[in-house]
């Protein structure tokens, strides 16, 4: 599958070595535009303020999934399974744009940017536009993406509880972040893959390694991807966008490039997304560094609460964050809103925007509704939770809620 | 040293498990502002673009040289060196700011952003600057960075050929790259550290560490700081540069934040930043993401030169580079020229701003007057030239100067 | 501390990088003989059988949490606590020497080659000796590591929950096997140790760390200490030293080198060490290399019990393993010794000896009665199972406890 | 090819993640004796007293380079080269028993032990023996390892400039021994391999990556494989056997297992091992065990020489080393043995058994007649000499040949 023309790209990869181009294909759709620019968004959005080392981006972890593709597809082939070389481009192609719809920071922006229009939606979108450009020749691709091929466990590759895009975050998350227990040995768990009733499955002898593998996804859960100050500069941010969007629209004028601007002035939602196709041109034109560089303006700029947020963004002086046990009493709130009003001169009926709320649960992680399957020696497939050895269920049924609160940290907390 | 205040501050490191802050006026710089913009300021400036691992940032790269500090200091004292603890914050503090006067993408606007400025320059104002905010603590750590300070073995520390800033880099730089060849064994190599006539030197039985690192060194200087795809990227983000200061300086207006625009408008000089603190300030705040944010803007913009180039940069459309073997002759001069115009509308008297010229050279890499010293069994010291063991002299010695030129890749060489 | 004599003396490490020797004490400890020999006893017994990269040595497990050791008293110190020179120095000397009194292939032999003596009676009477001919240098190091030093957290270094034997063997073992799951960041927990009232203690920003150091050491358990294949060749090999000592005191001649042949026909109790300072001297020059060499003879010995079992180990046809709901059944248990006598030629009343039993649990990991202690911020010293964050205390309540049979291969279990 | 029954063979692998076996006859191969007994001859043989993590293995090394060669294999074959599954397996066996001719510390015992017969004949006549049990089912892996299948690739990709076992082995031993700097990048050289004229090539693409693995290889040959220390111990350990060769051919009784007895009375050579079947048998019962275990009895036998060297090793007090930059004198040398006989008791007539000459020379990693072969972009074939990049082409050609002498360190070297 590897021709003369691109055969010579091997994308050097601290983790793998190295990541090879599987087909022209792939090699096209990774030097468009739309894709390249993946290069400028953070895979971790702010959590580079906590693990400094973490600036790796949503572009190496598409390749590093894709990597990790063609290994499954060599195990599965290996195994028996029938998966022809159309099918397993098209997998590649699928794995590769999977994350192609993430905004500037990844997560952060989710609910800010645009009105409750997730990335999924929109890598969706981009597909279809890219299939457009490639003269459909993205069509199977988007069918293995939406679950609509025949053999469903290509699609199980892509999305499910051990697809390569988990594989390939956690491992790399980990790498760069130094957490060091996070590591998972991919290699291994690949290994045990295999297909029963079209189903990805594991083997019965990986058990252990999906063990490992849960408990290092839970690890990284609370050690990166929930951690209190990574909480706090997301929910920050989030914040300013949502300020500066206030601002926007009641016609204030902002320092912002020309995509930034129209979100901010029009906030689309989904609907606006499909009726006007330059919402997805634009949105393909927004990065970390519009947001990064338009903060860097509004810290000057003559609103309280947009230039303090930014300031403190940008100069890391980050809200404290605390985990509730219980509602935050009428009495806290009013104190707290008195006091930032007092201390940072925010008017009173803005001092929510320095009390920001939300909801830390693990139980985003674990939604998936399909369990993964264990395959037996003697042929059966049994659940997982039916099949362990090693540690308690507990350790991956319990679940966490954890509501919180940021507010700024000269102001102490009183109950 | 370590106070109760601070002591929990410890920085995950992927390349040294952790970094420890050791001392309460390390941590306070550590959280000003000026500090803080090293994080947004790529270590390896365009070098993602070839080692899309390499995202990694000159606040990372500050912090790591600090950590081989403390390790240097502490294996120097256990020699029985006389180091006091203000000596040694001293020397923390010097190593951690010896960076701190490089602007957006490293070295590659440093004679396009500024006239001629260089980034040790800078370095030394920033930290005269912050001396006054701490209150002249910082005396002796600029004395030590100045090599004013008596204990000259503490400056190289600082400033060799086996200073900490490049044990750092090049162990940090190998491994966000992904080139393993490079890595570096730092912990061996401070082990054998020692000080004779008040000179940093090896021990004898380190030469082989010291060879080891230099062949490290070489390899990373083509394998990554002088790539033919770095070098090309790098031009064109100066010719960017050079284009919107051309056209600034002509009234054009420009997308831009506020200090970027002050610089592109009067591209300041080093007696500009002596006589008028603004500009020094407005340098503080510039980083990576106020130059990408504008390219992403000028690529719209009404000019063939700067927008194509910033596409191009955006989009990863590089210019191809070609070593020279000799001048290039005026006939090809010529030929490329017409070409440039005819295939990309390129006006005739601007072709010149596609056709990027330049040096590659090792020898920047080595020009420190001080050769590396090393400390015979029997107390000589002799240079590492004459002690050399396993490898032959021309390893390092081996100087490589190659002409080369860019230009766009739809253009064919003609001689 | 590092005197010119032996400062040249750096051990490599993959691990650490390299290994320093702290003092002149210390250095001619490891020169001799007693301490040499660790270099010929596995760390991991006949684990390599299953993990073929586990060849490492107790010798470079010593030096390793020496190693730590170092990392750990400076830590302490630089938090204030008293440690003096000498102090310092006796607690190295006695984390060098924590193990010196293991028998070939570690653990395995510890109730076969002698009757019922652990390795730590036989390290105590080791160092006891080596104090005599250290001229009494080693007192304070075996007062801690007797706790009986004031300081009682310096034995906990030695001995506990949280000591550098487990920290350094953890981290040696998961290196080794390639288990990379089973990885712990020691740097990190080094630099959370602190002391309250005199007792080691984790300050309370260390919590996460403990809890993913006892999740790794829970998979490291299950993963390697209790594999099913190693505990069957472990209690294989016992068994065949049981049965060449049943050979030996019925007077049969077996080929054995001399302190070997001493054992077998001896089979020492404590009381015998502690009368005859011969059995120690002999003691002191056993390893693998004399058991190994001793069973490839007796392969071809005239004995089928001890030349299948010996045969068995040495071309690795290792006895399956069945852990067991409830007890062996008489049935099944006559059943398997009818198969092994018909199958395998065993005479009916040592058919026995092919049915090896035992109990795998993790128990044996958690008995320390001392918990993990924690130091709140405001002070206050809690245990850990009060202040666990991420994992539920299951994780390291859950005690196993699973007995085992081992028997051959061909024969089918029958219930 | 993974067939049902042995699928479930992974090894772990610290190197690699985990080795996985191709097909049945190898895993069968594996489970041969004559196979695991590598599992008791280590890789490096006493490099141990240096590197204290180097005690990996034949065996490891083995199957290490079966797993490149897996790699090698599938590179190929997507490059569109035709290799069939019964070539494949064939080349996976001949690398799997590439070192199985290797006798107890793999290199050392070569001409002491056996008279002048190398480990690649005893090879080539036990795969000849293996063959038989194998009932010819190792027919063209035997032609590939002897050079007469005509795919000559086959061959090389066992025994050249870049084959499997040097790409495993240096990689394993930098990595067991610590030296990072030794590393390579072995992924991304296998990626580099391609074919024409039916030989072995590498891609123009690759050179830098061959130029850093002729660096690291050079590396590694002075730290670790001609490291004085090793030389020297490996020299005493060749003594040793000479020694007991003469004690044993003049009739005296010696401590020893049945097999190392035969091989220590008779010394066989090359026609011997032909003439007699029974000499190879008992070859393959030795490993390093018989000759440590033998060695710790010879401690306390009653000859000055024997018994000297052996508690040498044993305890690790090794004779220095001098490389020499001239012929030793005759009064030097007379003097040496005065001093020899006066210190240590050894006759005159045997101080010369304390003088070990030998010549240390990186030349014998390079005897290779067969150049590595560069394939340009345009299809030709170059030399690497015509084809080096970055490095002065003296990197690799720099031979170095010293000769030198081993012999007790309280005696001082006079000249």
């Amino acid at each position: 599958m590897i021709t003369q023309t691109n055969k010579f790209k091997l994308f050097n990869d601290p983790i793998y070595g190295f990541i090879a181009i599987p087909s022209a294909l792939v090699f096209d759709l990774i030097e468009h535009p739309t894709f390249q620019r993946l290069r400028r968004i953070s895979q971790l959005g702010l959590s580079s303020l906590v693990y400094a080392g973490a600036n790796h981006t949503r572009f190496h972890h598409a390749l590093g999934s894709m990597h990790l593709m063609q290994r499954a597809i060599h195990v599965l082939q290996s195994k028996g399974h029938a998966i022809s070389g159309t099918e397993a481009e098209a997998v590649f192609v699928a794995i590769l744009l999977h994350d192609i719809g993430h905004g500037p920071f990844s997560h952060a922006l989710e609910n800010s940017l645009v009105d409750n229009v997730s990335h999924e939606s929109i890598s969706t979108m981009l597909m279809a536009k890219l299939n457009k450009d490639f003269g459909g020749k993205l069509d199977m691709a988007i069918d293995i993406f939406r679950d609509k091929h025949p053999k469903r466990f290509l699609h199980q590759l892509i999305s499910s509880q051990l697809d390569m895009d988990r594989l390939d975050y956690l491992k790399r998350d980990a790498f760069y972040t130094g957490v060091v227990e996070g590591v998972i040995n991919s290699e291994r768990l690949l290994a045990m893959l295999n297909v029963a009733n079209n189903e990805l499955v594991m083997e019965q002898k990986g058990i252990t390694s999906i063990e490992k593998f849960l408990v290092s996804r839970s690890l990284m859960y609370w050690q990166v991807y929930m951690h209190k100050t990574v909480l706090s500069a997301e929910y920050m941010l989030a914040q300013v966008l949502k300020r500066a969007n206030e601002l926007a629209q009641s016609g204030t004028e902002l320092f912002a490039g020309k995509s930034l601007a129209f979100f901010l002035a029009h906030r689309p939602n989904k609907q606006d997304f499909m009726d006007n196709p330059e919402v997805l041109e634009a949105f393909t034109l927004l990065d970390d560094a519009d947001i990064t560089g338009a903060m860097k303006q509004w810290m000057h700029f003559d609103d309280p609460v947009l230039s303090q947020l930014c300031t403190r963004l940008i100069n890391r002086q980050l809200f404290q964050l605390r985990f509730l046990e219980q509602d935050v009493s009428e009495q806290q709130r009013s104190y707290l809103a008195t006091s930032i009003h007092k201390a940072h001169g925010i008017p009173m009926d803005l001092t929510a925007q320095f009390m920001l709320e939300g909801v830390a649960s693990n139980a985003t992680y674990r939604s998936d509704s399909q369990e993964i399957k264990i395959l037996k020696r003697d042929g059966e497939v049994i659940p997982l939770t039916k099949a362990s050895e090693i540690l308690p269920i507990s350790v991956y049924t319990h679940t966490i809620i954890r509501p919180f609160i940021c507010w700024p940290k000269n102001i102490p907390w009183k109950d």
